[in-house]
């Protein structure tokens, strides 16, 4: 199934720069950056899972948001991009 | 359906700014925000076509990007959130 992962990270102190910046990573670990915050992941459900977890370990909840969308595995006609298409590079510092 | 806005805006200048304040006024109108970059909106085909023009003519195709994302009519099992859920303000600078 693809699975579509959105965050907002609070970056006002030095702390949330580390949580945002190991969120990207563990999710890059396991898909593909589209946007700045957006990432797309094929997973099945074990996957799933497991990334769900260690991605809640890594907010803060107060502060920190995920959404997790499951678009299936009938995903590629419900998906449309418009405009630049960025790569990222995981090693640049990310500020939301 | 429900359909999955996200947008990147580069916003080093001005311009780019106001392009970011204009499109997230636009999807606030069809929507919901629910991260910073991140909307919701129940829409039909046709409204989902209108929206789509109307955001692509607002954006820089060269540096800025959109992805539409159709959840279809059945969702609710498919958006998971963890965390906290903001108000954004729309009255506030946006700044990714």
């Amino acid at each position: 199934m693809l699975v579509l992962i959105t965050y907002d990270v609070s970056t006002t102190d030095s702390e949330g720069r580390r949580r945002l910046s190991r969120i990207a990573k563990k999710c890059v670990d396991y898909g593909q950056r589209v946007q700045n915050s957006v990432f797309e992941c094929l997973l099945d459900a074990a996957q799933f899972k497991k990334l769900q977890l260690e991605l809640e370990a890594m907010i803060d909840k107060k502060t920190d948001s995920l959404r997790f969308y499951n678009l299936g595995d009938n995903y590629k006609s419900k998906v449309q991009h418009v405009g630049t298409k960025a790569s990222y590079d995981m090693g640049d510092p990310l500020i939301l």
